[in-house]
């Protein structure tokens, strides 16, 4: 197969490409790297020649002989080199600025603060308890839908922006299930959660949710 | 004038908008939002108007009655709207995900870790020592950084994709001002402390940097 992802499950980074790529019926070989087991996966010599960076998700085109890392700048990529039907950039440059402005809310203000990596360093480094560490997640994830929730206020329909699945539904899915593993109460953001609903009808989306990957525990 | 930029003298974010402004020669009118003064002026009921995520920057471009708010989404904006004489994107499909996925190592795994909310957070909250909160953000930093070194072996030039300016060094340059804040030594990354330099040779760079700003203190 020509395309490789290299993820980890409840990555929220590897499971926007996995919807992305779905969206787009791109066929795909998914490589699981186990974020935990063994130490972590993701610091093994050989993933580490594909990332250096040691996270996920990585992307192989082979094809076009590019390894990219990145969710958002591998779907932007997907949607460049193999637009298809479903396209998740708008065509009108204030109209992609402004799906771009949403999907970084989520991939820059929220996602970071919440993850694997930073969670273990509050609990091994800075020796925080279980629940500091459930709180800081919470509060990062709750300020920033607060925003987002009137944010969407304006544009929003029955996706982020308005009736076109775009790169903010790919980001939003995954942040949602992130924060309901952290007790968000989503019923404090009723846009996000109808349009979060309204793609979770969708084949792509359902088939790229973590329970249904094939390293899911 | 047509352009405001709202943002902060110290904020790597406003610093990255402030540069592509500069070399694209787009003149625009730079409104401070002091993020420490008056309990944070982020936070007034003005601004959330124009941002409800009370974060910097913010850009207004009045000609086509549009606020954005999220650094890459608005440079990603110019860069469409005023592509001028430097583009900040590769034309190239291939290049222009390349350079997303660097400018991305530095706006979604370094950058968020790092800045004001999130350290104050760590003090305030977690009552993180001083030495925790600046370790904190050095190593996360030196963790990105590692990477990026890694990653720019294969494709930097001058810059960091080859010979023209992009998107990638206008985030690289205002991470590295804030990497020399919490002492991370540039020495260990000699292609990134090389390219830095060279981008502050030039003028865009200079008058964007956070001394030169009115709002700097």
């Amino acid at each position: 197969m020509s395309i490789q992802l290299y993820g980890y499950w409840r990555s929220s980074a590897s499971y926007r490409v996995r919807i992305a790529l779905n969206l787009k019926h791109i066929d795909y070989e998914y490589v699981p790297i186990h974020l935990v087991k063994d130490g972590g996966q993701q610091k093994s010599a050989n993933y580490q020649l594909l990332n250096p960076a040691m996270l996920v998700p990585t992307l192989v085109d082979q094809d076009k002989d590019i390894t990219l890392n990145q969710s958002l700048a591998i779907i932007e990529y997907l949607d460049e080199v193999y637009p298809g039907e479903q396209t998740l950039l708008p065509k009108h440059k204030l109209d992609r600025a402004r799906v771009r402005m949403l999907a970084h809310d989520i991939a820059c203000d929220i996602q970071p603060l919440a993850n694997l990596r930073v969670l273990h360093k509050l609990r091994d480094e800075l020796k925080a308890e279980n629940e500091q560490v459930n709180y800081w997640a919470k509060s990062f994830i709750e300020s920033g839908f607060n925003a987002l929730e009137k944010r969407l206020a304006t544009r929003s329909g029955k996706y982020c922006f308005g009736y076109e699945l775009s790169l903010a539904d790919v980001c939003l899915v995954p942040q949602v299930y992130n924060a309901l593993r952290f007790g968000v109460k989503m019923d404090h953001y009723p846009i996000l959660k109808k349009i979060s609903e309204n793609c979770q009808k969708l084949p792509a989306f359902v088939e790229a949710a973590p329970e249904n990957q094939i390293d899911a525990s």
